[in-house]
């Protein structure tokens, strides 16, 4: 096995993983569906931010979840306990997801026309980034607890995502964080990308997210020529 | 590329990288060496705890560090910064150290007899645990601020290692962490997992890991038949 056969296959792992998410983004445009896929470090908070979120939506929106995670059904069971659907993935050695079992997910959770869909991938800040699942915005999501240099010791997911919520903010008096020069990394390694500041616990910040939601949300319901 | 197919290059992977680990462990033999593989979430704090525990340690100890990130050298700059030498390795698109880099490593760092070797793993919860890089044990590290049930949602990397450290126990009065559940789920998925509670930054707890260490050494450091 050589470099450049390992070169090669990896080039065709992911060409075949773009067809299939060429296929998903056909999916969600018919019907105008907003995909988000949530990528982060294991436990910086995305399925108590999904929980916190959908409470607040789910009056206004039909919302669907996919959940990707090596073992268990216990995010799919924390999301449905919200009333809202959710299908779980296990990856099993798997450390990410990818667009052709997320497809297998959307025949089996058939979300309405303009439904908000959300994709959580496996806590993983490294190799999901490569994976693209047809989503409009991969939503990277760092813990304060995880310190300020996550994004320029681990570029590629934070150069992928177009969004950054820095959560657990609730913490920052008990920790030494420094928000400013996170978000300074952030932008050293993609300068588009938007930051968020919220507590999916408290709550404090969740109306910006929610705007961002809603303003995205509108976006896909356009009818474009 | 079949699914079966797939699974060959995976074999082939880990038995090249099997191969390598086997000289790396011939090499820690031959000099005594306790080598340990730390491995964990991004940012849940493995530079830190190996900072607090060279400031301790280094008087009685020989130490070394290979330090594992995608990109920047900022943690062998922080081992640095302590007196002790460490060898940066960056990962690139990588999600894990693997053994042959590992030994050009020791090749570059040379340490004397009887050291103590820490190998800081790239942070991720999900690809290293596949990689055995000739250490004596995996030591994996739980900052309370992810959650209790890593362990069971994680659980290749739990079942790989021989210690799990929870760390930043100073947080746990600002959370609702349950540290009883999360070591039953530890020992769920691995029944010989040993556990020790900590705070690299107050110190707290510092006292049993570094006895834990001291006779692990003493191990190396005997002459057996
Ligand atoms: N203090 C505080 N804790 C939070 C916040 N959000 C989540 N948590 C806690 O962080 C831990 C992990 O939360 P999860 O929502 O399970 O995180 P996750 O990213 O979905 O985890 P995985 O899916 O396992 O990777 C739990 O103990 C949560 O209660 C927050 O805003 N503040
Ligand atoms: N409160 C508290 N914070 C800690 C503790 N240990 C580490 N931290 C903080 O956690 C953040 C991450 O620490 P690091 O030591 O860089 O973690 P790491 O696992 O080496 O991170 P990566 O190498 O980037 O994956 C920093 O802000 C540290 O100050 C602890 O015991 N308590
Ligand atoms: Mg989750
Ligand atoms: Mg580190
Ligand atoms: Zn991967
Ligand atoms: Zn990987």
């Amino acid at each position: 096995l050589t470099q450049a056969r390992m070169v090669q296959i990896e080039q065709d792992i992911l060409a075949k993983n773009n067809r299939y998410a060429d296929e998903n983004r056909r999916y969600f445009s018919e019907r105008g569906m907003l995909a988000l896929n949530l990528v982060s470090s294991p436990g910086s908070g995305k399925t108590t931010l999904l929980t916190e979120t959908i409470s607040r939506l789910k009056d206004e929106y039909a919302i669907g979840v996919i959940e990707g995670d090596q073992q268990t059904a216990r995010d799919a069971d924390r999301i449905r306990a919200t009333g809202v659907p959710a299908l779980q993935i296990n990856t099993g050695k798997g450390c990410h997801l990818d667009a052709h079992r997320v497809g297998h997910a959307l025949e089996s959770l058939d979300l309405p026309q303009h439904s908000l869909l959300f994709i959580e991938n496996v806590g993983n800040l490294v190799c999901p980034s490569a994976f693209d699942l047809g989503e409009a915005h991969k939503v990277v999501i760092l813990s304060v607890t995880e310190g300020e240099d996550k994004p320029i010791k681990y570029p590629d997911m934070f150069h992928a995502a177009d969004l950054m919520i820095l959560n657990k903010i609730d913490l920052l008096p008990h920790l030494d964080f420094d928000s400013a020069e996170c978000i300074r990394y952030a932008k050293q390694v993609n300068p588009r990308i938007k930051v968020l500041s919220l507590s999916a616990k408290t709550g404090e910040g969740m109306e910006s997210w929610l705007k961002w939601l809603k303003a995205e949300l509108a976006l896909q319901r356009i009818e474009y020529a």
